[in-house]
């Protein structure tokens, strides 16, 4: 007896750009080509199915460089039982303009998207079709949907949402900003992070107390006093009122390695609540220079001379 | 001849918390009566509409304590000619279900609103509606108008938006989590800010340079060591690809103090660039407990010592 | 056959107020009362006898609230084969003015001292003995010897010198300052520090590497991060010009806590040397303040946690 | 009628290493040929001298490089009434030992010297006079004095005190640390500081109240965060108990730089009591490399910017 296709999810539908993260990464991987791609409604379905083990992993966006990070993803992960990230991929955004085949531009009266779509396309709309009403959808995949429906007139969308969904690309390329990109992440449940490869990042959820005003102070002083870069340190509310929040961090290097062990440790002692999000290589393949003092060997070092004087041996 | 009454933009349409924000915040500065209250379908804009002066002031939401910041806002105002926060106001964030007249809930097969609002609703919707369809509209207004014109069987908006569109409260406080608020400013032309009430907040957009990973921590440093506690920290993309960001930050305090000045003076030297977003009254009339050494008497006294001791008369 | 007593070396001759500290400490330990106490004529020489195993510890001067720190001792300690601090003894102090049996202070034309001495009597002596010449003792006690042979007419010493040279104590209480005090410290040869009392110092010596303008805010920010206050710090020449310093410093604390541990580990892998000189009681009692989240518990817990993240467990 | 010649005070006697320094210092300023060098017997007495008028600067020895800070000059400058630093001076530090004419090395019983000559040539004296005794003098010069006396057999001195005593070069060099030096500083009444050389230092003394264990953190942070380099530091006790200090600091740069007077303003907001005890130019021609940001001409285009945007110019 066979056992099934593993199962991965994604924020769907088909033809959205999480779905070519998704087959990107899973070849980069080597994965299973039988396994099985189920779309979820929003980022939070998808990772709750990794949660109830009915899928082994996710995959979602986490930031975009034009529009930020992605709120839903943040929070899902930052509550709920405990989720890693277990790889991270840039993608190139790249918006066209999708309508049923047929369609010319200046037959376009209603484009739809998702609302994060329209302003990064604003200039081209306005230029080039300045009379059509924008109309929101629940993702841009859907919005090609729903032209394929008849509903709306064209979409914005990745060019590779037209052979979903039967359209034409009208127009490629209609992003005011070349060269934005989304971060995406693949999730699983809780697993021993793989070996560090040298260029890694770590990502934790923060937690501070109350009317703690020094906090993130604090929290930043951790990461320098052992010569750890931030790559990305964003707020968010904790639902508790205007001005209480929690911070997610991603931090150069790996949970192996002595100096964010240590980190992780200092960061325990003074947050409210730390949450581990995972360790798992760079997408782009930095290496972190390294301040004098905070290499694994010389951690060694440091903590071999200590034993030795605890011991009396100086 | 009568001057023409002042016209105030908002982020429309009609029935927005964003109008009941307005409306509030100049009843308390009782601005003229007659001042006309114009809608802006984007907060870009309402800003806009400021800039070229066609309005005087403009009020947009900054922040949700469930949603988090509002990103529109937080670039409109980073970016483009400069503009100043006059003043800021907290409303608690109140959802009802708006249906058209006679609706019963067990008809409701469609709910609208703007993406935010529905994880807000979520628990709300899953417990009393499991089986309706909700469908993006780009404003809980907006959802308000198109359930009045017959699109869909019910919205997600504030209770005052069933008058402005017909409509009858099928349900009320049908949000989540309780007590939840949005932080509204007022934006207009740069001014000389008003005087210090003792209890002021003062907004900056902070833009470091590439690559310089110790950069946050200078900032922050450059307000801890002038007593400055920061009420809310922001990191958004320039748009110059994922890791490139600026800060967007509110500080206790007001420009004409001298710790602040000095810290504005210090984040000028520091940063690519800084921009000055106002310093206004805090909502919460909430009054910084200054630690030793700088208050202004603290600063003055220092000043004048230092002007003796350049002067030869220690 | 009888052990040889022990022998404890202090900076000499006799009479002098190290003698006088290496009784009371003695009496503290309840040592063999039959110990051999031996002087010598330098702080080097009494430390070298430890270094070379003729006596089992050494009792020298470390600060003294008028005139500072002891150079000899905290260079002695610095430098040379490894030695550790094992107790240490505050000591009021007291001069008095000696002269041989029958002198009138209207007869004393010659007061010797050493060179420290000198100025802590300086307004008694010229209130009291205006016309009187000082002249420069290799020690206190020394003076008091010379006294006593007929070389000078009286000498500043401790009162307690009298009894040693045959002298009379022909005024008390003759320093200017009242409340001054000295602290000795009982060194030996590296062992394994007692435990922990609750109410410990860490003396250490730390030198920093050359051209390293910002080596000392570092050193401060390995101990202020984990909550361990100093003190006491010193800067000291290392002999290799001006503006090469190492710096002597004792910190609240014992090399047992963790948060001592994690901070001495933090300064070997940032200076150039580190030199552990002892963990032992406070000759004051007092007990830190421990800020939240620095305690060995904490320190635990956060140990425990970090392992439980690296296998996978969250 | 001719003006008197200036009087100059210095810490005698003639022949000392001071009284070189002041000819040095003097031939440098060009000053005037008659004026008249006065040695005192201390340092408090030298600058007490210039405190009452009587003379217009002191020339007194401030720190060694072998055996560290001279205490006393620190403690006259940091209390009694208010001077300032005009000039330093590295000279090196060379011994000699000195007899009367005819003297053979052989016959050198008695070795005489000022405490601190004696640790700076021990190897020496123990490999070519073991069994010669040392005694105590109150200064260099003053053994020598006591050698031509016929006192003592031999005096560790500077060469040059040979001839102002009558003395004989019995041997040169006799130092065991070759390359020591000792740095001066010319004293006066509290004027206002000549201009800055671009290369030049600032000294300060720095109280900080009692019982605060993180003030040296404080204080260094705010020279820190300005990018002004300490070249010394010195923690010296105030007289109230062990434990209780005040700092005596050398920082890089001039008093009329905006990045000094701001960290002025902020030691003098934070501490119990900061005196400014002079901007004068460095005797090793350094000049600091500034870091981004605090230059006068950064200081000056951020405070005009302040100015604009506190008058709402933007």
């Amino acid at each position: 007896m066979t056992p099934p296709a593993p199962r991965y999810a994604y924020l769907g539908p088909a033809g959205t750009f999480t779905e070519a993260a998704l087959l990107a990464c899973l070849r980069e991987l080597g994965a299973d080509t039988s396994a099985e791609l189920v779309p979820y409604t929003s980022v939070g379905a998808a990772l709750d199915s990794v949660r109830a083990a009915s899928t082994v992993a996710a995959m979602v966006p986490l930031e975009n460089s034009v529009e930020g990070s992605v709120s839903a993803t943040l929070d899902e992960l930052a509550f709920g039982s405990a989720l890693v990230i277990r790889r991270e991929l840039h993608l190139p955004v790249s918006f066209a303009l999708l309508g049923r085949p047929g369609t010319a531009l200046g037959d376009v009266r209603t484009v739809a998207s998702h609302p994060h779509a329209q302003p990064q396309c604003r200039r081209w709309l306005s230029a080039n079709l300045p009379d059509a009403e924008w109309v929101a959808a629940a993702s841009n995949a859907d919005a090609a949907r729903l032209v394929g429906q008849g509903r709306f007139d064209a979409a914005l969308a990745g060019a590779f949402a037209a052979q979903v969904y039967g359209l034409e690309i009208l127009a490629d390329q209609v992003h005011d900003v070349s060269g934005a990109e989304t971060r995406f992440v693949l999730v699983s449940a809780p697993v021993s992070p793989e070996p560090s490869t040298g260029s890694d990042k770590t990502s934790l959820v923060l937690v501070i107390g109350k009317d703690h005003p020094g906090a993130l102070l604090e929290i930043l002083t951790e990461f320098a006093v052992r010569g750890i870069n931030l790559t990305r340190i964003e707020s968010r509310p904790t639902g508790g009122g205007i001005g209480d929040y929690f911070f997610s961090v991603d931090a150069e290097g790996h949970i192996d390695e002595s100096r964010v062990g240590e980190a992780l440790i200092g960061l325990h002692r003074i947050c409210a609540d730390v949450r581990f999000l995972g360790s798992y290589p760079r997408a782009d393949g930095a290496r972190p220079t390294l301040r004098r003092g905070v290499s694994d060997a010389e951690y060694s070092q440091a903590q071999a001379w200590l034993a030795r004087i605890r011991d009396g041996r100086s």
